[in-house]
């Protein structure tokens, strides 16, 4: 059928990058010899680690593919996460776990679940097909699970992800405890980071009804570490919203060790946090009690009171 | 979890009413013992015959479900072809084989394949799933497959649609040509119908780009049977047309013995019909030959040259 573009979206973390890999064997396994896994974006600490780990290397980064190309999007199915000419491409397949927000002109193959992230879901497609996870299919969907679910402790975990870790760890042979931490640490070092760079890691654009945000989700194993540029990061918020029209600007510094968020909310709808959540922002922050998911505990809460 | 409704789109065909009593077993079969199968409208003669023939009931008809109740949506996901308060529920599931229309603030599990029938992905998850399919449930799922490929003729017919035929046939000890055409005869008997039943029958509101579009088909065994009627039928087009301020209402004749479609097209925009097929209406209709698909044969041709 020729070649097939595989990616996940833009600002790619590890998820993203190691379905676009494990949904390329996937496709070659039905098949699809010419399935090609791309990627929308740098490679990320977290993810950089996983791929020296498993000695392999990140899938191609593209920046554009041709009108009417084939494409398979995995971990994302909004066109503003996507590549920009997505409405003249003929997307193939959707592989995803998250909302609804893709809109075409012509049926295709969609598999969403509300699991707590798109490999548990390859996971299950590979066995609905009866085909063999190998050691290194099994530790890319390993490293991703343990990623979105931050060690399966977010909110966003199910059953059928502590049942595909349980069972990857068994045919990677790795322990998903120690090198779970191990990957989620290398994916907090800011250490090279410039200010703007830390705005942008894992930021996204988010409607909440009519306000107009982005939110942008930073992991570490001390807030106190991140807080200590807190006036830097303002400044490049307040910039950034002033660029962008923005209403709200949302960092939220995500403590993976003991599960909390501190917010840092700027913009004329910084209130709609506080209303949220029950807190009073004291010199634009505060302390989120348990919240480590900004699919399950930001979105739907601050669209509910938007 | 509490009730769960189960239903197919407004105006319900063979494969929105057989899909909702199959999605009912199979969510039984996953342990939610009160899913419940409803239906948004009359059941047509065709899918009559079929609940004779395998003497078992309806669906209930519901006109509105409470808001926040928990629904699983077959054979469609397109808001305008569901319950009003789509918006305000808790869609749990979609299984479906449409081009992609639902927006969600909230991942949920959703399952379309771009097959003939939404029969044909339930007949898959119950193998996915190792459950099985007994002879009424094969039964049904047989009969829409036959209902939305027209006896596997329809290009809209994939090789998935035909392995489940020939499994579900051999299940359910049912021919499916002869009983098939049975069948599909049956939904071709229009003498208990008027004109404006006959204008609804499988009447769906599609924009082609800007072009606001009604396009209803009805299958015959006989073309011109349905052309004795050309008069009246053009009469109240046009009143519908005023009535909703339509640019286009195309009525699609469908002959299911031969497959071709007469079409009759009304309304200001009624030219895209000729400049789609390459066709000239004289007395406002045309021979469409080898149309049968509304779905693979209208709306992406029509759109494509709105």
């Amino acid at each position: 059928m020729g070649k097939t573009y595989i990616f996940g979206h833009k600002n790619p973390d590890t998820d993203s990058i190691t379905s676009s890999l494990v949904m390329a064997d996937f496709e070659r396994k039905l098949g699809n010899a010419e399935a090609k896994a791309c990627r929308l974006g740098n490679v990320n600490k977290e993810t950089e680690y996983v791929l020296n780990y498993l000695k392999i290397e990140a899938p191609e980064l593209i920046e554009n593919v041709e009108d009417g190309a084939n494409v398979i999007l995995v971990d994302h199915n909004s066109p503003s996460e996507s590549i920009d000419n997505l409405n003249n491409v003929n997307i193939l397949k959707v592989v995803d776990h998250h909302k609804l927000a893709l809109e075409t002109a012509y049926p295709l193959f969609y598999r969403a679940e509300p699991v707590g992230c798109t490999e548990t879901v390859m996971y299950k497609l590979y066995k609905e097909n009866g085909f063999t996870i190998d050691k290194t299919i099994a530790s890319l969907m390993l490293s991703a699970i343990i990623s979105d679910t931050l060690l399966l402790k977010s909110p966003t975990t199910t059953e059928d992800d502590k049942k595909a870790v349980e069972e990857l760890s068994k045919i990677s042979g790795i322990n998903a405890e120690s090198y779970g931490l191990e990957m989620l640490k290398a994916g907090t070092d800011l250490s090279s980071f410039s200010i703007d760079e830390i705005l942008h890691l894992d930021a996204k654009k988010i409607d909440f009804k009519n306000v107009k945000a982005i939110v942008n989700q930073v992991n570490t194993a001390d807030i106190s570490d991140v807080m200590k540029m807190k006036k830097d990061l303002e400044d490049r918020m307040n910039e950034i919203i002033a660029e962008e029209n923005l209403d709200l600007f949302m960092l939220l510094i995500t403590d993976i060790v003991n599960s909390n968020s501190q917010v840092i909310a700027l913009g004329k709808s910084a209130s709609l946090v506080e209303k949220s959540y029950g807190v009073k922002l004291e010199n634009n922050t505060a302390l989120l009690k348990g919240v480590v998911s900004r699919k399950k505990q930001v979105v739907p809460i601050m669209t509910e009171n938007a």
